[in-house]
């Protein structure tokens, strides 16, 4: 690493988490015990195929459970964080908060 | 949208200005008034190729230009944020500042 190539804030960032619906899967589950595979679809306005794709590379990596039951005799899949995916999630939200706290008065003068 | 799947602030995040790569290269550039092609590699901790690819969709959608010129004879690569780069940028920073603003009890007491 030159002087001239100072490492940046972003390349600290885990695309795991980073990518846009995995961060929302991530954050509604930080604030819910749980959350339906429908709900998040909805919240998150995606197609069940992207979503699935998005929630299985959060299990693989361990920061999602994923459960599949009945209401009312019909499937319905249930998804949880893991703490580590909590604590993944925490993590994630710091380097934001440091990178927004950064270019905040960048972004609202320019 | 059911009462139940409420839009969540995940879903207006940009993906072509969010994925952490390209988020990098905006907010170096809209400290900078130009930075180079080598700087933006070192800085954000990527390959060549990887780097090329997210400038050229960055270039494609209008958010930065890309001057090749000399310096001490040796060619060199510069990039600029266009008008639109920086108020694109500013408007992801804003929304990742609320979610980090509604995370924030979330991430530090779980």
């Amino acid at each position: 690493m030159s002087a001239e190539g100072e490492r940046h804030p972003a390349a600290d960032l885990d695309e795991t988490v980073h990518q846009r619906v995995r961060l929302g899967i991530l954050a509604i589950l930080s604030e819910a015990h749980k959350a339906s595979f429908t709900y998040l679809r909805e919240a998150l306005v995606v197609s069940d195929g992207n979503l699935s794709a998005h929630v299985t590379v959060l299990a693989k990596a361990g920061l999602v459970t994923v459960d599949k039951g009945f209401v009312d005799n019909r499937p319905r899949t249930w998804l949880r964080a893991t703490k580590e995916g909590r604590a993944t999630f925490h993590v994630e939200m710091a380097s934001l908060g440091k990178l927004v706290a950064r270019y905040q008065n960048v972004a609202t003068t320019s």
